[in-house]
Parts: structure tokens; C-alpha cells; sequence
């Protein structure tokens, strides 16, 4: 029986096109075009329409991996998952990290106990989903579909084991919708935005609710097309998802903890409570199983941590802990939202190499008001 | 001999004209047009120059308290110190903190012992400071000469119980650099704004060089014209400082802690030492006194704290802990900056009430890379 | 028989508060508690929901225009009707129109031929509008009626005479929101903003498509709920308008000219074919009399040019003339295509007190594309 | 003798990236490594310091003519001068536009009369130019120096028939004032930015009074290290500057009109008074030799209207003809400033691919409160 042996390099970017550390990684052999899974990361710009940052960033990036696996450009895809959020607003360094999976078999005594389970990372595409379903049951029923094969390729069966899982869907575009309307189908939203009635809201939000199916957090039977983005209790605490009007399948990755995994990285995850709550962060370290001296992460600690994930999502409500906040009414918001879930895990990490997306408003990723953290730790073992 | 019984009120206000908690504060009695000393806040909006929610509730404050006091529109700054600081992006909540002073009898055995030091506050003005001392040595030693005043004022005599100095002083303004040039006297710049060669960035750094000065945290012999914004390794630890075009003379309100003070408050300090330096903020609160279980403020203990005071200045170097941030390329660093500020005092006081000002970059408040933070607690006596 | 002597004048506001120049038209007696039936302006500021530039000059505008009439605050608006719109990007400055009317007896031979008709104004509020009727049919039609009421007030009968109808109506609020919904009402959308499938942009097109029924600019038999910001043949040439959570009834000032009115003023109006266009806007100075030499207004003529109001709104597409612009994935579109008509309009008039309202994506006012301008044109009789 | 040929083609962008239309130029060998002189452009995104798409731009494009020239990447530069300014907002089209020159033999009888003299472009590079030269006199001369040497290179020896010269010139960074410092040179400004007091404005100011230095447009004898961005009545009408603090030496590229020339192409330029004033446009329009009928340019000759060179710098007064603005106080100034050049140009040229660089308050590239406009027309004979 084959085992996965995961890793993950945390590669600072010094510019959009800068791919030094990663060819630093694979002339080191740490990445080769076996192993190299994904790449993840936070890409510097203002995350806005017009962020050319971004699609620099995604343009290099996929120049770079394509000839380092000896593939077509338009092969990339197919070998590795690419999730880069845009905008690093603040305390946010951008970074990208590569992913690396082994599949190796179990040494005798190698499975582990549960609580000492490891990393694992599993991957799927979804069937394609037509404009139609965008937003709605159909792209919820195949992110949950997608999500499952994940667990699948991941060896994970217990949804308790899945820390983390990000998902891209096909959102809508003035083509796509123009498509559905000619064969007489109705979309969620002519808005192609990611604000409140957005079709790139709805698209991420739909994913979340997949992804929450998938792993049991919420009921088939509460799910229909009325409740995207309108009961907020129905949410995930592990899917981060993003979508985009170009796209046409659901690409799913997924992390969690497995007794047979070689790893000797560990994933957790927790949820914060609301905007501003620091314990919430502290507790998905703790998942992960860092360890703390006084109430805080060890100073020596905190060398084992890998990387943490987080969506700072801003809250729908005025208030937070009872007094209001003007964050729903400034016109940067988007930008500033993300900016402080880069503040509220840096300042608890002690780093800036943080991956923090976020800065729309309300989602079914996360508790209403707050936010999902996950993080990777290192084992001292 | 009289002593000073100080408290503060915090008042979240509803919009830039709300005066509701502070007319309850005086129909409770709680303040009096005698005991009135300085209003201290945060004002909604965006901060920038065109901020009219700073503008209007300057406006409407200065109206309620010549209504209050029954004085003269243009008497009231003689009789309450205003510092309205612009701009609550984020989770800054809108609010004004009314400082109220009385003179009581010290009661036999009032005199406490050092480390119980209560709250005292002191006023001073300037001399009148021409535009060419503006960001310049006169500027300095004006500040300092007023800070040494209201220290008297406070009725401190060690600068050590010196814990915050809250000073406004003249900026310069087209019509205060013709002036100057008319007489044949430079001024320190051109530049009106809080850049980094502008004419109020000068201003402020200069009073904050003056409160370093008076406390001797700077000797006068490392001071000249040329250190100004240049010798950053010269700067006050207590100093948070505005200044406008418009004024002449500077103010000072300046916070510590007197064994023979009545208060059941208490003040306390500390610096970050760097950006995301979240024990920074928690040695301010001990600093107050304030008690943590567990390297935490103990969830009881928050309720004792009154407020918190923080400058957020943006670090001059784009390095934090060795890792590039973007904050110093971004056009909304001003805000973001500010924001950045208030999520890290909030994820620490689990609260948004706190008084956060900055965006600026690089200043003589605070370390290098470092900011101020003052914390005012209510003692258990 | 009764006719109307309707006059316009500009003031420029210094701040937001600055009600000095109306002040000296009331010393004057140009305007009386009698005659004053609209404020008309552009409020300096960002137009953003945290605009406090338009909030504090409408409470200011409000509380002068009590006193002026003395009223009651609350009683104000069933006398003056106040159109602010927020934001003066670039080259608008900000400034009030104030709008009187005198009803005088018409003088022998006072009926002018049609061409030489003047400048009369009709006010008229609707029936209340439930927020299920937002962005509906049931807002389109109660516009309209008012808007029928409204040149009725005016003495009109000829849609062809009406060149400007200004008109506020209810947008939908979190509040109004919960209302329809308690009541097992649907509402337009849950976006409370301007964006493409804001709630304010619904009302605002309702409005305009109300104006556009009345006016038979568009037949009802073509007008159902699906057309709303859908359909965009669908248009009037002369509506602009705004709407607010608030409100709960619209409100309607129309403007056009009539052979009895005594106004030395006439209005015209044209709409821009794209956003480029200045031909449209000289064609509506030459509608309203304005005299051109050479292609241009005359230098002599312009001082006869007493005001102008257009719209600017964005357009829809990414092309102008065949080339592509990318003004739609501009996070400050808003502001800049703002800013952009005030430079339009300013360019052509020589003067930058030009009413110029809009920044949003898409619109019922003016064609697809295009935009409204209407002109006040003092004659020289 | 040699004369030129010179042609300009103006390629619309798709994306940062997109040389498709160079690429059809040198498919159809109307561009040729012997004749690319020049590449002048506006390139998409927000123009600010952190956008990204400006340097994509500039990487792929130098990229793809070092491929077309067949030389090394870092020889491009010695080949063809590149000027591409950041930021399109509004209605300004990404665009480059390709320059190109023959070096032909003067036919019989090809000398034309003066007032039909054809398109001609000049290059020359700088001496090297420390950091303490920037801003100040050294900077000056060096530029004026390099201004004459490129009018030798355009065959040009009357100043008048200039028409447009874009200077690219050494600003500060943090290494080169470093540099200064140490072997004790001041530095015109600490501030790295373009603002009032900022090295940027300084060098782009320095570089400008070159130009009109070696014009004759400023003399000699008024110049000195106090008048740079103090004394706005120096000023060049034909200087279009940018700096960047990684250069090292100054580069010219001067356009005028030469009998000698071969071209189809003819020159002009002139200057607007103030910032809405479209009959300076006009004027350039017909200094190019553009036909107007009625006052406007006529339809059929704005076929023959080839490009539109213009800076659209901020006044730095708030009135506007007598009427205040607010742009001075608005954070966005920057962007809107820029954006209202392209609305002035285009809603006269019928157009949006006009290269419109500015945003920068007061400039010694055109006279106080106006602009420079210069425009390319092709000959109908």
C-alpha cells in the first residue's frame, strides 16, 4: 500500500515574474516534475479588476512550470493546481508555495495514531458546469462531487480529517451569460462582480456550499438555490474557494491528516469568532498542534510552523463585539478587509508570509462574522 | 494642597455630528462645564484631506461644548483641548473620549505609594511659532518649553510619569510661506502635506522632538534643524503629534501618574518594536496595570481598561521581520496603514474603541519601525 | 390667468457648510420664503456612501432653509425640494442652485410664440411606494403619475415641452428589506447599492422609466419588471434621478418651457450619442437658444448661459468609437466617470459650475451609452 | 544629403502583453530593425507606483524587440528609445505607437517651402548624471546639452521647429542618495515620490528647463538650483519629461518639422491656458496643419489626424477661471487628473488612443495652469 510523503517550500516573491526560489527548489531537487502538485500563493497589486500583478504573476508562473515538467503551456493544468489570490495589501508578503507530493510505501510501523496523523493533499476536477448552474444547486451538487473524489485521492474517508479545501469554479462572463440566455436559461446575477448580488459571489459561495456537503457540515435537504448568499448559518469551515469567468470545470484541492501519511507536516484549522478575534487564529495553530508556553505560540515554537491559510472575510453587520465599525461603507473596503486578516495573523504568527484572501463581504466560507484559519505545522518527529 | 481627581468617558458616536453620549454625560453630572478639560478623539471618514466627517465633527463638538460651557464659540479652545484625529478605516470605531479634571483635597493617607500612581493630566500652550520655526529648532524648543509646563500643570516633576503627550502645534500654509519669504526667511519646505519632505510631516516631527526634548529623551545636544525627519534613531516614547496650517501657538495635554493623585485611573506605556509587534501593545496594558493570565489579558481584567491610545506610522523600510511587504508602494498606505493599526490594538483589547492615528511614514513618534502605545486602566480600589 | 416667472441662481458653496451666497440672495429678495421651491446642487466630496461632504451640506442646507421659511426642519420639504448629489471630482465645483418661482398675472400680448416659450417648473410627490415596488413596475407607474402631476403643476400638456425632470424615489434599506419580506413580499435585490444589480440603480431606473412613460417617450405595452436594467432601447432623454433607503414617497421637479411663462429663461436639453461626444452637448446649449459662431458659443453668448445639468453616466460597453477603454474594470469608475462629464460639460461652457451627476454603469437616463444635458439659457429679451 | 522618412503607427493594446499589432507591422515590413526608432506609449493600469501593468508592458515589449532587432535584451535600449507612460484611466486606449525613420536621398526639388515642412525625429542620449545633479542645474545642462544634440541628429537648427521632446532623465532612489551622501553631496529631496517636494517632480522639472534651455524658451541667466518647481514662469511649451530613480544617464527623442523631409508627416503643438481650455487643443490641432470648418476640426480631415501627444499636469491653484475646485485636496487627484486630459483630448480628436501623460501638480512642462499639446497629421499630398 502506497503512502503520500507531502511538503510544502514557502517561496517570497520579489516580483510578480520573480521565480528564483522556485528554481532554486528544483535545482535543489526539493521540487521535481513528479512531485510538484500545486502551487498556492498571494500574488502583490491591489486584487482589483485592473490588478496586472496578478496575471503577470499567473502568466510567469505557468511559463515557469511548463518547462520545468516539459509540458505544453496549455498542459500546465492538468499536473499542477494553481490558486493564486491577488492583492497584498498591508502586512501581506507575496509569496507562492509549492505544494509536493510523494507517493511512497508504508514502512513497517508506519501508521500512525490518529492524533498523530499527517499531511495528505488530494485533487479533482469537476464535470463541467454550464452558466446556468453557476451560483446555484447544480454547481453546489458537482463541487460536492468534486470534493468527495478529493477525499478519495487524498486516502481520506473521515470528513473530520479535512483541514483545508480550496476549490476554483467557472463563475460568469458577458459570454457565458449571453450563451444561457440564447438557450433560454436564466442566470444568478447579470452583475459580474464579486459585490453582494455578484455572479463571482455567488460562484464562490456556491463552492463553499459544496464543499460543505461534501463533508457533511451542512444538510442536502436545508440546500436550494434560495439560500446562496441568503442563509448565512449554512457555511463551511475549511473551504476557500475563488471562480472566474473564463472557467468551465470545478478544480478542487484538498488537506487533511491521514495515520498512513509520511508526511512530517501536520495540517489544522479553526474558525474565528468575529473580526477581530485573535483566539480564533491562536486555536488553528493549536489544531495544528503547535505548541504554546502562557497563553501564546512558543517563540521557538513558531519555527515549525509552515504556513497558515486564512480567509478574511469582512463581516455583513455594522457591529463588531457591539460597537460599530464604518468598514461596510468605505469605498476601499475590499482592499482594507484583506489588509486586516493579514494584520490579525500576522501579528500572532510573528511573519508576513501569510496567505490571506478575502475582502468581499459575507460568505458561506466561515461563520457569519468570521473567518477560516488553517495551518501547517512541522513535526518535530 | 489640591490634587487632581481625573476620569474619561469613552462616547462612540452614531455619525460625525453625534453629541448624544457626551449631552447624557452631562445631564448625568458626570461632566461639568468646570471639569471639562479635553476631548480626544477619533472622527468617521477617510482621514485624507478632503475629509469632511473630520471637518463637520469638529464643528458640531466645538458647538455643543460653547453651548455647555456657555462661552463664545472662539473661547472654547481656551477651556477644552480638542484632538480630533481623522480617518476610521477598518475596525476603528468612531468616538470621543471626554477628559474630566477636578481639584480635590488630598484625604489624610491619599499619598500612595509610586508603583499606585494615579492619573493626572496637564495643559499648556506655546509661544506663538512663526513659519519659519516650523519643523525647525524654535518649533523643538517651544514644544519642549510647553511640555515642561504642563508637566508642572499635571504636577510631575520626573519624566518617567510622564505616559502620553498629546500635542497640536502650526504647520505651514500658502499664506504662512509668503509671510515667511516676505520677511526673507526660508521655510523647512514647500511641500503642504504629510509626505515625506511635507511641511506638516516637519511639523509634527518637530513637536514630537520637543516632548523628547523636555523629557529628556533626547539630549539638545544631538538636536539641529538637520535631524528633522533624518536621525530617526532619535524620537519620543509618549509623543503622539498633529499640527495644522492654521494654528500659531502649539497645545499640549500631557498624561501620567502622581502619588498624590485622586484618580481610580491609571496610565501606562510601551513601543512596539516593530509593525505586527503584538506584545508591544500587551506591554502597554501591563504597563497600565492591567492584570493577564496566562499571556493574555484576563477576560475580567478588560473590562478595567478604559482605553487605548496608539499611533500606527508606517515602517520606512519595506522589510518586516525579513520579509518585503508593499505597503510603501501603495497609494492607499495612508489608510491602510491606519487601519493595519487599529486590527492590531483590537485583536489585543477585544474591542474597537480604541484611538488610533498614523498612516503617516516614518515619524520621531515611536522606534524606527516601532509605534507608541498608551493604555488607561481603571484600578480596583 | 395665472403664469410663472421662474428664475435660477448659481452659488458656489466654499465648503459644505458655506450658505453665504444664498444668504445674500435672501438679503437681496431675489429669493423669498414665497418664491424658493428648489435647491438644486453638487456637494463637494467623494459621492461615496461615506460622503460626509453631502451629508453635512444637507443638514446645513436644511437648517438655513428652516429658518428662511421659518418652518420646522421636518417642514421643509413640503416647501423646498432638494436634489444634492454628492461628489465634485475634477472640474466641478460645488455649488447650489437656488430655484424660485412667482405666479404673475400674464400681460397683455404676454403669451409668447412656441419658440419663444420660457422657462416653467412643476413640483409633485407620489403615492408611497412599498419597497416590493422598488425597481417595478408599481415605482415606474407612480413616477409617472407624478411626473403627469407634475407638468400639470407646471402648466404643461406638451411631453415635447419638458427638458429636465428631476425626480427622487425610495431605494430599498435593510430595514425596508425585512419589512416585504415579513410580509412575504419579494424585493428587486438584496445589493443595497448602485452597482449593476444595486437596489439603487434599480429604483433610479424605475424612476427614469416612470418619467419615460409619462413623457411617452416609451409605451407601457413595452414596460414590464424583466425590463428593468435589461432592456436598454428602453430610455428617456430628460429623466435624472436618484433614490434613498429613506425615503418613502418620490418626489418630482420638472422643467420645460411655456408660451404664458414671464421667465426671461428658457431650458433645452439633447443627449450625447457616446461618452466622447461634445457635439451633444453643444446641441443642447443650441436647444435652449444659445447662439454659436463659427461652430462654437459665441464668447458674448456664454455669459447668457445661466446653467447646465447632465448626467454621466458610464457606459456599458468597453469600446467608444472602436477603441477599447477600461474605465469598466476601474475600482474608482465611479468618481472618474464623474469627473469625466464634469470635463466634457466644463470644456464646452468654459466654467465649472456645471451640475454633472452620475459615475454609475448603465442607465434608463439617456441612450444606451449616451448621456442627458439640459441647458438654462438667460434670453436677451 | 540624407533626409528622413519618418511614419508613426498607432497600436491599439489588448492587454499589457499584446504585440499583435507590432507584430503585423513587422510582418508587413512597415516596421523594420533598421527603421524602429522609437516605441511611445500609455500602457493599462493605475499608473501608481505599484502598477504592475506598465512594467509588464515594458518587459514584454522590450522582450519582443529584442527578438525583432535580433540583439541582446539589454541592447535594446541603445537602439530604441522606449517611453511608456502608466495609466489609462477614463478614456484613454492603451496604445504604442511604433516611430520610424528612413534615411532617404532628397529627390529633386524635395526641399520643401517652409510652411510645408515634413516630420523629422532626433535622438541623443545624456553625459551620466550623479544624484546630487538631479533637480538641480547640473541636470539642466546636461538635458539642454542632449536637447541640441538631438536636434543635430533631427537635422534641425531652428528651435521653432520643434515641436515635442520627451526626456527621460535620472531621479533619486534610496541607493543613489546613499551614494550622494557618502561622499557628502546633498540631494535635491529625500522624498522619492512625484509630489510637490518629491525627487520625481524635481528631475522631471530639471529635465523640462533643459528643454527649454537648449530652445532658447527660458535663457540662461534665470536659471539656478532655487527656481526649479519654485519659479513656474520658466517653462518649456514642448518638453514632455519622465524620470526613474535606476537611471543613470538622461535620453532625448525630439520631434520637429524639416524642409528636407521625405515624410507624409507633419508636426505642431501649442499650449492650453488653463485645464479646460479645448481651444489650446484646437490650436495644436491647427498648428499641425489639420483643416477646420465651423470652427471644428472637419470630419473627413480627422482621418488624417495621426496622433495626439499631450501632458495634462494639475494646477496647482483651486480655480478654475475664477470658480474653485476641489482637485487640489482629493487623494484620487492623480488618477483624475490624468483621466480629465484624456476626456479634454478626446472629445475633440473624435478619439480615445491619445497619448495623455500627467496627473502631477504644476510642472515646468507648459505655462502656469495649462498644457502642452502636440499633434501628428498626415499630409495630403
Amino acid at each position: 500500500m502506497k503512502s503520500q510523503r507531502v511538503e510544502m517550500f514557502v517561496c517570497p516573491m520579489a516580483s510578480p515574474s520573480d521565480t528564483s526560489e522556485l528554481q532554486k527548489l528544483a535545482a535543489s531537487k526539493k521540487i521535481t516534475p513528479d512531485t510538484l502538485v500545486a502551487l498556492v500563493g498571494k500574488t502583490e497589486g491591489t486584487g482589483a479588476h485592473d490588478d496586472w500583478g496578478r496575471v503577470w504573476a499567473d502568466v510567469v508562473l505557468r511559463e515557469w512550470t511548463a518547462k520545468f515538467l516539459d509540458v505544453q503551456l496549455d498542459e500546465v493544468a492538468k499536473h499542477v493546481i494553481f490558486v493564486l489570490s491577488g492583492g497584498c495589501p498591508g502586512v501581506i508578503t507575496p509569496h507562492i508555495v509549492a505544494v509536493t507530493r510523494e507517493w511512497v510505501e508504508i514502512p513497517d510501523g508506519g501508521v500512525r495514531a490518529g492524533d498523530d496523523s499527517r499531511l495528505v493533499v488530494g485533487r479533482a476536477g469537476s464535470e463541467p458546469m454550464p452558466p446556468e448552474e453557476v451560483g446555484r444547486m447544480g454547481q453546489i451538487r458537482k463541487v460536492a462531487e468534486a470534493t468527495r473524489r478529493a477525499m478519495d485521492d487524498a486516502g481520506l474517508t473521515d470528513p473530520h480529517d479535512v483541514h483545508l479545501v480550496m476549490v476554483k469554479v467557472p463563475g460568469l462572463s458577458t459570454a457565458s451569460i449571453k450563451d444561457a440566455e440564447s438557450r433560454r436559461k436564466s442566470v444568478v446575477s447579470h452583475d459580474l462582480t464579486f459585490g453582494a448580488e455578484g455572479a463571482g459571489a455567488y460562484a464562490n459561495d456556491a463552492a463553499a456550499l459544496g464543499v460543505a456537503l461534501a463533508l457533511g457540515e451542512v444538510a442536502e435537504a436545508k440546500l436550494s438555490d434560495d439560500i446562496v448568499r441568503r442563509d448565512w448559518d449554512l457555511y463551511s469551515e475549511v473551504a476557500m474557494t475563488s471562480s472566474g469567468g473564463e472557467k468551465r470545470h470545478g478544480e478542487v484541492v484538498l488537506f487533511g491528516n491521514s495515520p498512513t501519511s509520511q508526511s512530517s507536516l501536520r495540517i489544522g484549522h479553526s474558525v474565528t469568532k468575529d473580526f477581530i478575534d485573535a483566539d480564533g487564529v491562536r486555536n488553528a495553530l493549536r489544531s495544528a498542534g503547535l505548541g504554546f508556553t502562557n497563553g501564546l505560540p512558543a517563540e521557538n515554537e513558531l519555527s515549525r510552523l509552515v504556513h497558515v491559510f486564512a480567509k478574511s472575510v469582512i463581516p455583513g453587520s455594522d457591529q463588531v463585539r457591539g460597537q460599530r465599525i464604518t468598514l461596510l461603507d468605505d469605498p476601499d473596503a475590499y482592499q482594507i478587509g484583506k489588509a486586516l486578516g493579514g494584520m490579525l495573523i500576522a501579528s500572532i504568527t510573528g511573519r508576513t508570509t501569510n496567505y490571506v484572501s478575502g475582502g468581499e463581504r459575507n460568505s458561506h466560507q466561515g461563520p457569519p462574522g468570521g473567518n477560516i484559519v488553517a495551518a501547517v505545522v512541522r513535526t518535530q518527529s
